[in-house]
């Protein structure tokens, strides 16, 4: 079996984050490697009474085949959900659900790339969207994200690339760097787009995780047209439901379903159901305010423990909200040498390698503190400013 | 946004069935041409226990993230039914969980298909795998689909050009034609396959809705490589789950791990714990044998029906199990004029022309069977009779 495959399966591997959260399922290891919501937080009660009343009231269509667009409802409600929290109007005929947000990297693609055609990432980028282009074989052009945002000079040489056909970015709290854009960025980078023909697909699943500073604009709302974006339930509700959506005018929807309807048919039925239901039930605001004070308490221990424990040469990022913090190694050290030293020692993070299209970002590393609660961060951070001590000073 | 389409845009199409759906939504027309399992059938309360006991025993976990082959446990339960039900041994290390068994359809196209790669279809074929195949732009061979399976002289011809990669095939009660391959056929395309570099994608979603005859062998088993079988529990459980599978060797799999991530991550894991765990509460053979007898009561209604109410001159399958029965009208008539006409008569169907990657197949037609009960089968079959009267006989 092994000369039939073709020709894009010579570029892509499997995710590198998946391999290394294998290794750290000792329960021995404080885990600050994966990128998990605090499964403490989950509704689970609230959605086990939504189960049992839609089954009850609807059982029959919960369980059928249904549209390929996804539940009314459910764009409905999200379509609502942007004009109350966002200022944004978005119908919902523009709203198509999605068997996670990740399979909207995925129809875009099959909708959008060429071989060769060029896509912006950002610089660290988001693995699960690097992954899903990689398929495609484009030429990816990388922006370096720095704190406020991405590097302006940069992006506009990219954009005027005649190949550029798309420009991917997460503009609050991003995987992996936990960076947002700053309002002033925001406003630039519109205006870069609006002289382009690059179309701007923004995803968002962490917006909603703001626990310090003030929520920004979207950049889909500073664009007329050539824009996409992309939301999910899975950090403000459950990942497990594998739900989430893509905004899309008309002209893009009706290419898009094509490849939703030859990839999956159509989102799970039953899945969309109990979360709506849930959703009617319940007030989302206050779940979301539970988590970002919860997430908020976790962050400000790593931030502090950090502090106290990493050597002063090792700086990192203090985010807003989000799930994540990024770390920045002298020159010259490499996260993935310390990785080594780390498990050693019953710490984990994510070396940054893979977060780069460009193979550098050797002296990066992740961490997570949505999923870590006190009990853990203290330790895990010791043991892990240990390490780096150990690491930075020796030899 | 017109021009920033991928190539392979120009030549797919929404699926013309779900646009037919549409129009059949009109409660007062008598559908027969959906593809949808009963959902009088669903188990629905033993699914309410499962999600109430699964949520309650173990929400946390059923509401995150996991692992993209699946759950352990549910492909366990694959992997011993295919030894019980059809004397097979697969691994649960070679099953992969998919978000319907139309993911594998994608996955298997994404690892396999360059542009040009010849895809040997049935003729008429599958039109979820036509479609699932066409976003590849693939070179369709499409091999006539007799009575009892493939025309084996042009299989023969299709399997000697070297371009051929992929031959895909539903051997039992196929959608659209409700056809099955007999066991000469399979031993004779296995025998063929054996000899040539083809990879045989052998997909079974009906396989258990067997009411009528014997059980026969999967082709997967006569094989010893270059194989792959997909599994569905839409029809034995419910669609709405959108839960799949794939059978696939190690190097193979290991190849399939990538699109998966890249797709979805994974499969619903909310999903995968409450199937499993209605399989664990409930017997399913119980199950599948009460959707039989009233699979068997409907199709057995359809064809007496047909029997009495259409002109001789049309002809039909009498299938074994299954969803489907496909009509065939003289040379030259055209089921799609006899659409139009039926919808106004307030009966549908779906016309046979998009099961034929060749454009031909006017003349030929798909019923449901599985989704009508004894209250709409007579009246629809003698709407339709008087339809194909006037039709046929008319001018």
């Amino acid at each position: 079996m092994e000369n039939w495959y073709a020709g894009r399966m010579a570029t892509v591997h499997r995710s590198f984050i998946r391999e290394i959260l294998k290794v750290t399922e000792d329960p021995s290891i404080i885990s600050f490697a994966g990128g998990l919501p605090n499964p403490d937080l989950f509704p689970v009660d609230a959605i086990r009474e939504a189960s049992d009343e839609v089954l009850r009231a609807a059982g029959k269509t919960a369980l059928q085949y249904s549209t390929s667009e996804g539940l009314r409802p459910l764009r409905e409600f999200i379509s609502e959900r942007y004009r109350l929290k966002k200022n944004l109007e978005v119908s919902p005929d523009d709203i198509m659900i999605t068997t996670g947000s990740q399979q909207g990297l995925d129809l875009v693609s099959k909708v959008a790339l060429d071989k060769g055609d060029g896509v912006i990432v950002e610089r660290p980028g988001y693995l699960g969207a690097i992954q899903a282009f990689s398929l495609f074989e484009p030429d990816f052009k990388a922006v370096e994200l720095e704190d406020d945002g991405p590097n302006i000079d940069q992006l506009e040489q990219f954009l005027k690339a005649s190949n550029v056909k798309l420009y991917y970015a997460v503009p609050n709290f991003q995987n992996p760097s936990g960076r947002s854009y700053s309002f002033e960025k925001r406003k630039k980078v519109a205006s870069l787009l609006r002289e382009s023909k690059t179309v701007f697909l923004e995803d968002d699943p962490y917006g909603e995780l703001r626990f310090l500073g003030e929520h920004l604009p979207s950049i889909y709302g500073l664009l007329e047209d050539r824009r996409v974006l992309f939301g999910s339930f899975s950090k403000i509700a459950a990942p497990g439901f594998r739900l989430g959506w893509i905004v899309a005018d008309e002209a893009l929807r009706d290419k898009l379903i094509i490849p939703k309807q030859a990839a999956d048919l159509h989102t799970s039925t039953f899945a969309q159901h109990v979360l709506y239901r849930y959703l009617m039930a319940n007030d989302i605001d206050d779940h979301v305010d539970h988590i970002n004070r919860q997430y908020r308490r976790q962050r400000d221990l790593m931030v502090s423990m950090i502090e106290k424990h990493f050597p002063g040469e090792v700086s990192f990022t203090r985010p807003e909200g989000g799930m994540f913090l990024w770390v920045t190694l002298p020159e010259g050290f490499s996260s993935m040498a310390l990785f080594d030293l780390a498990v050693k020692r019953k710490v984990a993070f994510v070396p940054g390698v893979p977060f780069y299209v460009d193979g550098s970002g050797d002296n990066t590393l992740r961490l997570n503190f949505s999923n870590s609660d006190e009990n853990k961060i203290p330790e895990g951070i010791i043991r892990l400013g240990k390490c780096l001590d150990e690491f930075l000073h020796s030899s």
